[in-house]
């Protein structure tokens, strides 16, 4: 990395994805087909083998000697915990920052020196935070740190994994979303999947629709206040790829057809401090009890979660195949996992031990 | 589990306990004689199989690839920590949520769907929280996710241990209290317990006195302010299960004779906002170090801890063997080891394995 | 320890060292020149081990079902991390206390209490705390404490490290700034350090300079602006030790000759609520781009992070091997390494196995 700081972040993301290669997770768009199809393989080998206790202590022992960071200055559980559990998979051994106020940053540390920081202590770094542009800094911070990591004959930098990035980014959140969808489906392709919520600040709604360019005749139908539609950052890369989208007035006029239907809540908190309460999702933009009669017996109901009232409680307790979100969490873990054995070499050992 | 939450909350405690099971640890009374005198043999096993490196080994390979969650969103310092080490002395790795303001219930997510998102992620939940109905809840969502444990060749729910909930109950700490009086009294039959303070919020208290029925002729004795004295509910059992107790103007009424006195702290936290400092213990409640001179030789002081000022600092400095409380702390990491070696099916493997 | 605590706190520093022989660190004043050389040897020993998945295996096994507490009270990154990862090399579990409103202190226990709690379930205490007492403190009730490790045939306290006490004494800082001069200088004595910035309240200063008495004819220079001096309590040590040092009126006038440059952060943090920001450096006592070109070749500037402005950021983009801070970050883990090694008896058993 030749690139002064300012000028790394002044490229367009897809000038920053060939500097990316592969020792930094920051964008959906940085995948390509083979490579997400390879993290899905390795996902289910990965689920497969932990089923015994001799797997899961095979697995257990692939990544020896490591420490993971989860830099969480964001709340988090699912991303938090999901990561922490894949680690843990693999054999890392983890220290966690959730709390800002606790580290050096108090004493007014800037970012890029308290990931210079970290970089000396962790063999890869997990992070969310609020600020767009923290994890490409990690990534260039990581890329110019003198400490580096042995792979095979390779010395590589620390690897930095976005596990969200302000409203614009969540990566990680798209890979497991497309296992999950490969999972209920079987495959994307020719596939119409529904959009539904707050799509302009819901980094996942976002990360999930750059990937599909990857899955020919996959079909993208958006349906969200006309204030939380998505940006045209997003419908660009669509149309330049030639992704078939449209946007829908209400979520009930994009569930015929659908084989899948991707939940969102609004993401008031970017909103700034609230003196009411949540804001109630818009109800032409709810998912009722009987909008699950209108879908299809192999169609899917996704939601990166947590949710609140954007879906109705009652469909909790009816126990319907086509609840997929619970599933979705747990598959989380398999996608993290798949994840981290690419970036550390490990995947192909993963593959050729299930038998 | 075919009632909903609303109808299994409803319920009283002991129509919930033979729901429960061996599923989790939410009561004192759901524990029998038996399983008591169990968990007691497997804690002495577990302590003493710890103390070679040969045998702490052994015992860190008994339940490997799981993973603990500490959820504590009350602060806690010996739950947490013993749970803590006897978790890692069996071999479990460990992640811990102690401030809901980094959790996803930030953003407006429901108890029940923080914990169903815990299920996904992890093996077994210890918990502290302030509402009453919180490990209940935690119980039910586990018995109805879809994530289950492989236990041999059946599937079971992910375990929900209480390690106190509200002001009304702490299992586990009952456990450790009466393991801890059996090591220093040989037996709990015929002997005659003080317990002292603040019966009505003292969790620990309460649940001890509901394993008083366990053990024929234990006699229990009530100091207490008018106040704080020990609820109806409690009391009710007792006479139900024909357990000989008393109140006693004060701690000095009923020292005579006590085989064990078990102080409590005035647990002011359950007060609303404090203007100025703790309250303190009341004279007449407070062990003084003229009442251990009162102490028979064979007699044991306990106190769950933490304490302020309900027993005299000097008595710490007196090196006194009748001063129990530290150690019924450590008591507490083996007889946590002993509760997950139970709900994890290898505690006979323990036992077999002291010589 | 027959001392009463007060007593015993009351005792100067130099009566405290003979009572803490190895079972704790609290100030840089308790090291031996021996000792120091042997730290610095199995610092080295064990980087070298780390290198090879084998060798870090071998490391990983040598303090096995062993908990280790990083208790700290005030923000850390670099302490608390390299601790952790230190920790992790030599196989210790972990458990950390971050944030003492989540710990029983919140409900009114004494510190005391508090660290004997401790020392019911975890082998060591890493702690950092802002009262100059603490660790001391943490000490005498370990010492006192009637829970023990066996170490061979001996049964010794919870060993106690401090990570930072108060604004006096930073101990295993100083261990790792020799550690570092001596990496990068080859050997200390002879050597001229000039040490910048809040000498008054940084503790690392202090502690580094605590150990100039062991290296025949190490000189010290003391740059700081009039209020943030070094206090009478360290130079009188240093003169009765007969070592060579002196004040510079900048940080320019201190540069001709010196071997090391050691750059300090003013400690702000000690000085209340801050209303506008963080103190600036003074001009006098900043490290300039230009101040690189006056140094020798072999010279070396460290600072023990973290920085604000106190160095131009300028320098962090150089690439110049004479900056050394950020190497130094990472020599942290190996002498914490080194320290844990020598407290648990297996520092001879990671010297010899490097081939």
């Amino acid at each position: 990395m030749d690139l002064s700081l300012d000028a790394f972040l002044a490229l367009p993301e897809a000038e920053q994805v060939p500097l990316i290669g592969d020792r930094a997770v920051l964008y959906a768009s940085q995948f390509e087909r083979a490579t997400l199809d390879r993290l899905c393989a390795v996902a289910e080998a990965a689920r497969s083998l932990h089923r015994t206790q001799h797997g899961a202590t095979f697995l257990g022992g692939r990544i020896p000697n490591r420490m993971a960071l989860n830099f969480f200055a964001q709340p988090s559980s699912r991303t938090f915990m999901s990561f922490n559990t894949a680690q843990a998979a693999l054999g890392f051994e983890r220290v966690s920052v959730r709390d800002v106020g606790r580290s050096s940053m108090s004493k007014g540390e800037s970012l890029i020196d308290s990931i210079r920081t970290y970089i000396s202590y962790v063999d890869v770094i997990v992070m969310r935070h609020p600020d767009e542009d923290a994890a490409a800094t990690a990534f260039w911070a990581a890329s110019r740190a003198h400490r580096r990591l042995r792979a095979g004959k390779r010395e590589v930098p620390i690897p930095i994994i976005s596990g969200g990035s302000g409203s614009k980014h969540h990566p990680t959140q798209a890979l497991l979303d497309v296992y999950t969808l490969q999972r209920h489906l079987g495959s994307l392709e020719g596939r119409t999947l529904l959009l539904v919520g707050d799509l302009r600040r819901g980094r996942t709604a976002r990360s999930l629709a750059q990937l599909a360019r990857l899955y020919p005749g996959l079909k993208l139908r958006f349906a969200a206040p006309e204030a939380y539609q998505m940006l045209p950052d997003i419908t660009a890369q669509l149309d330049a790829a030639g992704v078939d989208w449209e946007r829908v007035p209400t979520l009930a006029d994009g569930l015929s057809g659908a084989d899948a239907v991707y939940m969102t809540r609004i993401q008031d908190e970017w909103d700034g401090p609230k003196t009411d309460g949540h804001v109630a999702a818009h109800p032409d933009f709810r998912f009722e009890r009987s909008h699950l009669d209108q879908l299809a017996d192999h169609a899917v109901l996704l939601h990166p979660l947590p949710k609140r009232d954007e879906i109705d409680p009652a469909i909790d307790e009816l126990n319907d195949p086509r609840v997929g979100y619970w599933h979705q969490e747990r598959n989380g873990v398999w996608m993290r996992v798949a994840l981290l054995a690419w970036l550390f070499g490990v995947d192909d050992v993963i593959l050729e031990a299930v038998p």
